[in-house]
């Protein structure tokens, strides 16, 4: 038996199954395990290879120590065949009826690690404090260019994810547009602030932690949870206390507060599944949006969260092309399937 | 180098490369490649198996042999676990903050052939008009309950594209709301609408087929072409001439036409790329939308379609979570790669 539930912030309706599965059913399925247990030297992205990559945009180093050395922590570089580049002007032109325009903005891969081996979760608290520090970094770089109007920083971790290397690593990709998934979770959260005068994620905030039924962990400055209408089993999020939209405002505590709940709770996910695919999305507020404005509400419909997927079910052509997904585990058996890990 | 380009219904933003990639390129990775070579006498949707199914809801059979014999053309039976169900109230309910509902629908399975091992190209013009009828019927049908908002028709060939089960057959979900998917698509055909004062599809036909660049196949009744800006390399549209929101309304010189366009164009991409998994979306007005009352407008805004997908990638989480698709090989290319088959 299933009951229909509504995504409060896209209005888009999936169905989840009452009688739910256990983590079980899903390992006996033919999911991805990602492993980690070996060295590889034909890896760019390790330590000292660092000649074999385009020079370093970023990084993070040992103090002292020259860009494009060794003795670093993080470190970010443009991505090889990147589809989006930085030359040039936009060119907006029509096209008959169409429109388009020129791939302007970047793509930008973020080493989380020296190490080839070390799964993130395993990385330990300062280094994920650096890893969450350089996307703060990238975010406020990249909001300078007038040209760009969203940046979005996300991991993909296994075949499935579709990953790039193996090498611990998130991507950057800044573009000229608003992509059209973050576009419909903006306009969403725009709506119901004009109805009701308040974030719709500050609601959510609130009732979560109201309920506790879809709650992982809760500190100081977070809470993960597994929202109420996901399109996935397992999905969760993780979403700051204090109503701020943009990450790049994200304080110092916040970074140290983020590091912990992440590593907690995808080494939660990570033993439960035996490691599988996922990835996650940083859903932040659009480059240059006014926040520090006190005369108007700009900035107050939207707040930063991160979104993490594991990879479990193979989808649809339902799901695919009608977004509309079905859940074989509830919330909130799932978060209490995972808390309990 | 790739170029971004805007999909004029919904307002999503794709990046195209301009270098495009040839079919070769796809048929080197690992894509998956159905075959129907073997008979299968375990299979319950074969002729002669009809005492394994649940009984039928309708079927094109031989005239004067009764429900549940053999001597079928197409039948329709209700899917074994189904996520929606016929009986019951909506039961619309608030939870909190969020909403929910009873899981009222229709699940079914349209099996289109008696034989277990004939693709469905292959399955020869008179049968295929049989299939697109049973489709008629079942839109015809489910539209009269009063409860369901829509009915989505769709085929799954293959593990990728999530078949359930090997033998040729469709499925369709009728559920008491509009997938959000869908949604999106009418909603952005009425902004345009309303801008405009015409049909966007009418639109979309002339251009295409005013540059003939993207067109596959085009008949008196039908264009087969690869849309502006796609999700996937190699999708691509059957939209028939003549405005019409509701497939039901179908005339039955176009329902011929339609079996020849389908059946021509699903030949030539499964020779392309020898056979691959694939997905095709019957998109149709929502249930009971007013279309025959010439005092009003609506109907005006819609014009019903199909969309064909074959799976040759694999989506990155860029591509899943933002929305914004990498293509790898223009439209104008791959029109004229299936084209030339």
């Amino acid at each position: 038996m299933h009951e229909l539930r509504k995504d409060p912030i896209l209005s888009r309706w999936v169905a989840v199954l009452k009688d739910s599965m256990p983590p079980t059913f899903y390992l006996e399925k033919n999911i991805e395990h990602v492993m980690y247990d070996a060295e590889n030297n034909d890896c760019i992205l390790c330590q000292g290879s660092e000649d074999k990559t385009p020079p370093e945009i970023f990084a993070i180093r040992e103090i002292g120590t020259p860009p494009n050395a060794s003795n670093w922590h993080t470190r970010v570089i443009p991505k090889i065949n990147p589809v989006f580049q930085i030359e040039g002007d936009l060119g907006r032109k029509g096209n008959g009826m169409y429109d388009k325009m020129n791939s302007i903005g970047a793509n930008e891969i973020i080493i989380e690690s020296p190490s080839h081996n070390t799964p993130p979760e395993d990385m330990g608290i300062s280094q994920m404090i650096k890893v969450i520090t350089t996307y703060k970094n990238r975010l406020s770089e990249l909001e300078k260019d007038p040209r760009l109007r969203y940046t979005l920083i996300y991991k993909d971790c296994g075949k499935t994810a579709g990953e790039l290397f193996h090498h611990p690593h998130s991507q950057v990709i800044a573009t000229p547009v608003i992509p059209k998934g973050i576009k419909g979770e903006l306009d969403g959260a725009k709506a119901y602030f004009y109805y009701k005068e308040r974030c719709i994620f500050c609601d959510i905030l609130n009732e979560e932690i109201r309920t506790g039924e879809r709650i992982i962990m809760e500190t100081d400055h977070f809470i993960a949870f597994i929202p109420y209408a996901p399109r996935f089993p397992f999905e969760y999020w993780i979403m700051p206390k204090r109503h701020n939209c943009a990450f790049q405002d994200i304080s110092e505590e916040e970074v140290k507060d983020l590091s912990l709940v992440l590593m907690t709770t995808m080494k939660k996910m990570r033993t439960l599944f035996k490691n599988p695919s996922y990835n996650y999305v940083l859903h932040t507020a659009p480059n240059r949006m006014p926040r520090k404005d006190h005369w108007h509400t700009l900035g107050e419909d939207f707040h930063w969260h991160m979104e993490i997927t594991p990879y479990l079910v193979t989808k649809s052509g339902f799901e695919w092309d009608a977004e509309f997904y079905i859940l074989t585990t509830s919330p909130e058996d799932a978060a209490k399937y995972i808390k309990e890990v």
